[in-house]
């Protein structure tokens, strides 16, 4: 390939074309809200809820009809280094339990009637282990991103991310750590629940990946292909798509928001249509969604990963654009305004 | 009426008889949740909710089947105090409005297909100016809770609380300044959106009060019917009858906490079946909640009342009972266990 047409260059400029909110409608959404039978501003947060749906949807009148989850799964070369609490092949049998309905984030997709999809990327290949080599080269980054993008084909009003994928958050601490600094251990939870000895080699294996790769980690192109996982690359690329297509995006927990942290440190205004579903009890979250600017609807202690946070705020959404849409304003309702 | 029968020995003898968590369900709970197919603990309050609610409804296998919201409606002779920005009439138009489903609450019950009904609690008589006089008698004090009481019958799995009622957080602030000290300016928040001048005429009115009933706000109940409104006394009656009834109960804001923590200074284990459905952003309700050793589901900077907070809680809590139900355990989906 030519030097003027290297695939992250591809990426580059999609981001840069990127089309940013629709103000005109999110005025209208607030313009409606004055007049609505409530008390201006006493539905905090689920009013501006239905103005960055719309914002981002680009209408005035926001609707979530379509509403989907996308999770996408991979695997880890670095679970060799003994970081994680389960064995690879729970990956896999997890996929198995998504398809059969059993897992959590079926229930809640079923509870607030949530499209739900799921992505197997190459889970028989694992990435490099990132503490003796790259994750994936840039033409395997760059393809799994464009995956991502295709992902949304099909169409959806309201996208919720979620991710599977047995040693992701050790993936995800190192991201954190390329980004941002700071002690390994700082970046480090317990993930599905690894125990002390566990957390010891999740750090370890983080700083040798940090000591192994430190001279390539300004470009946060180049911390995702060597640090990150085929989940994160491909939540990428659903996050730039989306942006793209008019569709919101709900992140979910530490592993999601490690692709929206790559994305944000290429340029901050990357993830303006996202926010941060819920606050998870992994590792450094409340950290690292402040860097990201990013208030989270929920916190509920939440830990599973799956999309689950994600889907949980979804709920909360659609009830947002209900309220929003389905309220009488105060002619309608001939009730009386402030004396 | 003899001394030994007064009507409010009546109701510390209800709460004296009431039914305690029944831990054999909340054991089966989490034996069940042990052999889910995530990580333990992973689902954090989810979890939590799923015991509470089998714990309450004393059932091993919680089901939240039949939601409902009960909102009850009242008006307040403290509003001729100045103390509202809205006119004492629109509790009556509101609850036309939530006949006609023009109102946010309509749209939440949608959304989560929450059953939905509103009484009206002798909208035409106000109770007492409390800075005046007694809010409430006795007789009627405890005719309303009966008649919060009766509002259950027809049955529900999960009781949604909520209220309605030009000049109520005047109210609720005068209940939590006499059961819990403290200024009056601490307790009173701007409502549904009085401005300065009107929070200074709320303060003096529940200072007043405060000085008018200092000798007899010992009690409880004489806080209750002095300084309450209907719709208080009518909510404590329906956190009574939901315990006899092993029906959980969601909290909403800063009113219908103030009929929690009147049960709960009679006796705290008396609102063990209740949980707290946000943290509104009216006045002290951290302070109140804090005080009542509840941890809010969500905080979204909400203060319409309506019952719209718990009913939003209620979408969390219907969700977490349809995870413990429908997921597969480990040996059902074939999933590893923890290495």
């Amino acid at each position: 390939m030519a030097a003027s047409g290297l695939p992250f260059d591809d990426i580059r400029e999609l981001i840069a074309a990127m089309p940013g909110p629709d103000m005109e409608a999110a005025n209208a959404v607030r313009a409606r809200d004055a007049n609505l039978t409530k008390p201006a501003g006493s539905l905090g947060r689920m009013e501006e809820i239905a103005e960055w749906l719309a914002a981002w949807q680009g209408k005035g009148k926001p609707a979530v009809d379509r509403p989907l989850v996308c999770v996408f799964a991979g695997n880890h070369g670095v679970v060799a280094q003994g970081v994680s609490a389960y064995p690879q092949a729970v990956t896999r049998q997890m996929l198995e339990n998504f398809a059969a309905g059993g897992a959590a984030i079926n229930q809640i997709c079923a509870a607030y009637d949530l499209g739900f999809k799921v992505f197997d990327l190459a889970l028989d290949l694992p990435t490099g282990d990132f503490t003796q080599t790259d994750a994936l080269d840039e033409r395997a980054c760059v393809a799994t991103m464009a995956f991502g993008m295709e992902a949304l084909v099909g169409g959806t009003d309201l996208l919720c991310l979620g991710e599977m994928g047995i040693g992701n958050t050790t993936s995800a601490a190192a991201i954190y750590a390329a980004l941002y600094g700071g002690d390994a251990a700082h970046w480090c939870g317990r993930g599905t629940g690894v125990d002390d000895e566990g957390l010891k080699r999740k750090v370890a294996a983080v700083e040798a990946g940090l000591a192994l790769h430190r001279a390539h980690l300004k470009d946060p192109l180049e911390v995702l292909r060597r640090l990150g996982g085929r989940e994160v690359a491909a939540i990428c690329g659903a996050i730039i798509a989306a942006r793209s297509q008019r569709i919101p995006v709900i992140l979910d927990g530490y592993v999601v928001t490690a692709a929206a942290a790559i994305l944000h440190a290429i340029e901050p205004s990357t993830i303006d249509h996202c926010i941060a579903g819920h606050l998870s009890s992994e590792g450094a979250h409340a950290d690292v969604l402040a860097r990201l600017g990013k208030v989270p609807l929920l916190a509920l202690d939440m830990r599973l990963g799956e999309g689950s946070g994600a889907a949980l705020a979804a709920g909360l959404v659609k009830a947002a654009a209900a309220v929003h849409s389905g309220m009488a304003t105060f002619e309608q309702a001939q009730v009386a305004r402030k004396d």
